[in-house]
């Protein structure tokens, strides 16, 4: 059976890249990062819940240096994390995640031979990252098999969705979304307040959709 | 005063590079890399004594997950390393080590504002690993910048330099090449006899030099 590695954050939309893998008859390899995120232990938790609802293998990751190299607001306590929105690349933004887990992700894909690659990037409906871009998933494509012996590709079904089409396409496939973590702090509950809650609750509300996660009171 | 960051093995190409850099003018920053390696601890210490004689900055990173992944024979110790010559890719080659080395490189490089990333790649002299090619790092380039908001360019100075002319270059520029280990064994001297060695030791008889580092005697 074809092998799809799947990156997989507990978010919404890997969830959904991952639910998408299965039904094109891949069997899902899910690939998660800890990387010291204020979000570590709730990411890990739904990685490991949406893994044993799809039936699908896990690889678990380390990757602590992204916190040692600092610089952004998920992994530094004393930076806050943005709570409106702009135009400008939030301090969410961690230098070159993506192009990182996209390069261990070739590694891990050649070493178990894993024809296809999943990673859920949106340049629709995104923060901003650069990172994010199909120009850049195009030259990552160009990267990663240039580079090795063993050849795959990188899909990224959700590209060009808004997050409405996002939530819509995940509750057409039934994905188990009230398992999804996607705030960026580490409340008990999701503070629908920061960059990733708004476009999440966004999503929901454009797609006439009720999210059954719980969030703050808002004031 | 610009920076480079300088990806260092604490081999012989990646300590000739820092040396290339500084005489070009940069501020050199070294980056190392830990993953399990064999020859971990001889890496390390090779990296710190050339930095320290070079004045360079240290930036020394754990992956570890390299040898959880697994496949090589630089971590898996079950695993034999070849001492034979051949044109096929040896169990030596690291899973996309140069793909993954780079995408790291590029988040420090952004969040320390290195404008020039040098890796000691050769294609004219390897071992025949994929991600050592002029292509391979072309692409690398346009991957690192579509996917940051800093720019930097990535520098790899020898690779078109045969093992002869790094020797001759190198003792050009009084580089301490009695500091750098290449030896893919964790012998108390080196091999002699692995394709690292032997690239060396071929390197240093043709540039008609001593290499005054300590070998095995060969039976």
């Amino acid at each position: 059976m074809k092998k799809a590695l799947c990156i997989m954050s507990g978010g919404m939309d890997s969830t959904l890249c991952a639910y998408m893998a299965k039904k094109e008859g891949y069997e899902v390899v899910g690939l998660h990062f800890n990387y010291s995120q204020r979000t570590q232990d709730k990411e890990k938790e739904c990685f490991y819940k949406i893994c044993e609802i799809l039936g699908a293998k896990t690889v678990e990751i380390d990757t602590n240096f992204i916190a040692q190299i600092g610089g952004n607001s998920l992994t530094d306590r004393d930076l806050e994390i943005r709570k409106t929105m702009s135009d400008e690349v939030p301090n969410t933004y961690v230098p070159f995640r993506n192009g990182i887990f996209l390069s261990i992700a070739a590694a891990v894909a050649e070493r178990y031979e894993c024809e296809a690659i999943y990673i859920g990037v949106t340049q629709a409906d995104g923060s901003g990252y650069p990172d994010c871009t199909a120009e850049f998933i195009k030259a990552a494509q160009k990267f990663i098999n240039l580079g090795r012996v063993y050849q795959s590709t990188v899909k990224t079904p959700l590209i060009n969705l808004s997050k409405a089409d996002i939530v819509k396409e995940a509750l057409n496939l039934g994905v188990a979304l009230e398992y999804t973590w996607s705030c960026y702090e580490n409340g008990v509950v999701a503070c629908g307040k920061c960059d990733s809650c708004r476009l999440r609750l966004k999503g929901f509300s454009k797609a006439n959709a009720v999210d059954k996660i719980a969030y703050a009171k808002l004031s």
